[in-house]
């Protein structure tokens, strides 16, 4: 812990200040949501990883509610995350590209765009209650000064805008700045190591410390607060403190999720030792499936599922997720319930008795039934039946609906990608389904069972009963979607070096400050 | 429960015997194993499941020991069998075929051979100490009159001798019958029945009934037992109860789960019931890998595992294991000792005090210290090194030592049979691993680290110095075993539909003998 920390700690555990009656405001109950950077649904020993490294995860299950149907909203992160904190699809809240069909597009450095100024993010929603937001770890929905958290309703921030990728020499390419707040206190691989080749940096650590510091500072003061714990030792480069460097059994990936597993185990157990635990709704999850294309040393499981991450197959889309909330959630439930990072928006807002904006759509459930009242009979007929939809780009790729999957689009990446040893889905091939060429079935979609088939390996008959009573039942799910859906303006299509981290506010003060090149804007190249 | 059962059990109650103290005896603990047909490791909820169908199993795991590295000997039932209860690898207990290099064989009706008599059967050993034995459920060890359970060790059996295939017509082929100790008491299809179309059979419930019942006398009797509950509900024609059916997001193979799920609480419950938890180990396990080949409405799920059933990759090997023993084994306890189905021989006669047979190889370790005193780090340090040999016939395809499996052979199945839609490995390919042909590595085996790559998709560079050390490592182990390996007589080369089950003991009185065939004996021909 950092010296405010202790400090803080000390003195509250010394005049006992510690009982939930104190703390507590039961209107306004306080938010963490943690969100995993490329974690996949078979990283945790509770969803089945064989190396059984989240002995915290697997507890927080056991004391709150799993998710086996959890999904993000595009399984890549920049989109993913604009989603969760809009809790709007990437194609209406503008995170996506049509410079082609169907193309993946995120926040490098080189992007012009980001979060819109018309899109009401959770943090600003959240303040008409007073709600105190702060965003730790990973922001990537834009790094120009108008897309920074700090614009968009978070009161503080300790992290970088961008993936921490590099080392730059900060000619070509500047490496990417860690932000305290609005102002940068330095960069990755500068003032913030990462050694590419151990894989040491102590990041998780700092982003922990942000957290606890930020809880207790809110828990003393009173006032409810939100936290966005986003932390990213699992995005390659894939990285681990010292302490945790070899303990796990996968290497480098098994290593950084034990660290951040022992660090969600603080963040509750600060949070029970604070006595606000029957006030505070933590709910963990991931941005996206699994990176399975970058092997085994910086990627991790999607357990039984297709493919991973870039891929609109499970393994792209299907999260591990978990609610605890001791005195209010029960305990060791599995809720059925097919889910969205998207509901957390809107679920967090009516824990606060918050009405949701009127003026857009929002493709959010309200969990708080599923979380506060679940049926003692978890059999599907008491779920509220409603569709995942998975993208890419603005294409309409699948879209899942009570125990079916209907691919109306496959495609896993192109075959000039994947003879160049690029594979989404390495060891997997399932005939006419993981195709290397985009696949239009709108006419015959490819549909699966997931309750049977949660691998996406055995295509439906279109000739059986079945197949067709499914498609009945989706086709004016589809038809309702796709007819009243007004897409937003793409905020991923330009690319421009002139707008790389050349010089973030701050950096004056540090001396930090590079030269941006001319600007020379281009369509930027989505690959897949 | 039947009217024994329901009786006992008023009795019970009633006059208040539940102490543990009265019931047990510390020196000869009770022993029961539970051992699956064709469930596959990811089928269990606290290994990965979606569709987390055993919260009964999951309770078992948080209440006892999980193991994620537990093999089989064999990735086919009969043999699997056969290791379990002989505490030996197949290919030195008979359970072998040498017609055709690296081809599984088990027990179908026409096969001649079975147990050898000069193998030492756990429940024969275990009358040592004084054990009742009793086996519920499939058998596979052999049909004819002198391989069944009652000559081998066992003082009761319920159950059947083969797989539960059928129905036949009596003519070309009997339908199998089931025992009730040495006799007859029916046949499937005909007095047990199973129903083709809509899956429905009591059979899970009078098994239940016969492992309750058998727990309760033994109980009341103060005698301790050895109870092998050997359920198959979950191997293709996959079955479950009326009640069951439909219950599960899966289908039938869900629904079979569900009930074989709710059968194993029942155990426990009773053991609780009757105060003898604290002094009976409880040990479950599956005899192979899920059926992949058989498709979803048929067969389980490997989790991340390659391949299945017939295969000598994880899929067709490793198994879910939970130990449990109140009061002796820790709670929530995740063991990464290598072990095998082979080492509860051993173990469990370690447990009753009987010292192993010392004239005759055994493959297994004494899994005492492991489940009693578990080391607190689970690092790999602390765990005891050996080998897992992955056998097919009488070919040694792969070993595992440590983290590290070398494959020295490799095949799925053969391209006659992969292009008539027979399928091991299912939406699953890795390039030059799931071979069609036998392919031989001998020279240069294909390396995995089962750590960082579970799934066997990344093979290790020969040329890396990690291979190189490895691969010395390894040398030695298969030399040693090789070199000291005195195979036993192959038991499962010959068939003659004249052995089939025509006229079983008791099929008299039941009016149920059929006529045999004229003996004609052949090699059998096992494709894969």
């Amino acid at each position: 812990m950092n010296a405010l920390v202790r400090t803080l700690a000390r003195l509250t555990f010394l005049t006992g200040i510690c009982c939930a009656g104190k703390l507590s405001n039961e209107s306004t109950p306080n938010i963490i949501i943690m969100l995993m950077d490329d974690m996949g649904w078979g990283d945790l020993g509770v969803l089945g990883q064989p190396s059984r490294e989240t002995p915290n995860l697997d507890l927080m299950a056991a004391q709150g509610m799993l998710f086996p149907n959890f999904y993000t909203a595009n399984p890549l992160c920049s989109p993913s995350r604009a989603s969760l904190l809009t809790g709007r699809l990437p194609v209406r809240n503008g995170f996506y590209t049509t410079n082609g069909h169907a193309r993946n597009a995120y926040t490098p450095q080189e992007i012009v765009g980001g979060i819109s100024k018309e899109e009401l993010l959770l943090p600003k929603m959240l303040k008409k209650k007073g709600y105190t937001s702060k965003i730790v770890g990973k922001w990537h929905l834009g790094h120009r000064s108008q897309h920074l958290p700090l614009e968009h309703g978070f009161d503080e921030w300790f992290g970088a805008p961008n993936c921490h990728f590099g080392p730059y020499d900060g000619i070509r390419r500047p490496n990417v700045p860690v932000y305290n707040n609005s102002k940068m206190v330095g960069r990755y691989y500068e003032e913030f190591h990462i050694d590419r080749k151990t894989g040491e940096s102590n990041l998780t650590q700092i982003y922990l410390e942000e957290g606890l510091g930020f809880v207790l500072r809110q828990a003393l003061a009173r006032q409810p607060f939100f936290l966005y714990w986003a932390a990213d030792a699992t995005h390659s480069p894939v990285y681990a403190s010292r302490r945790f460097l070899g303990r796990s059994q996968r290497g480098r990936y098994g290593d950084a999720v034990m660290e951040l597993d022992s660090s969600v185990g603080q963040i509750l157990s600060l949070l029970r030792k604070l006595g606000i635990e029957q006030n505070t709704l933590v709910f963990f999850t991931s941005d996206n499936g699994a990176a399975v294309m970058s092997g085994p040393n910086e990627s991790g499981s999607n357990g039984p599922f297709l493919c991973g991450k870039q891929t609109t197959f499970e393994g792209g889309m299907r999260e591990p997720a978990i609610a605890w909330w001791p005195g209010k959630i029960p305990e060791g439930a599995v809720s059925f319930q097919l889910a969205s990072v998207m509901d957390l928006y809107i679920t967090s807002l009516a824990l606060a008795g918050i009405s949701p904006p009127n003026d857009r759509t929002l493709d959010g459930l309200d969990l708080t039934p599923v979380l506060l009242h679940p049926p003692h009979e978890t059999h599907n007929t008491s779920l509220t039946d409603r569709p995942i939809f998975y993208y890419r780009g603005d294409e309409l790729m699948a879209v899942r609906l009570g125990p079916y999957k209907a691919h109306y689009w496959t495609w896993s990446n192109s075959w000039e990608e994947f003879k160049t040893g690029i594979d989404f889905c390495p060891g997997q091939e399932v005939l006419g389904v993981t195709t290397h060429a985009q696949k239009e079935h709108t006419m015959e979609p490819i549909i699966f069972h997931l309750g049977r088939d949660p691998g996406e390996k055995y295509p439906m008959s279109a000739l059986t009963q079945e197949y067709q009573d499914v498609l009945s039942r989706m086709a004016p799910v589809v038809q309702q979607h796709k007819k009243t859906l007004v897409p937003g303006s793409p905020q991923l299509n330009m690319c421009d070096l002139a707008v790389m981290n050349w010089a973030p506010a701050g950096c004056e003060k540090l001396g930090k400050c590079l030269k941006a090149p001319e600007s020379k804007p281009w369509k930027c190249d989505w690959p897949h």
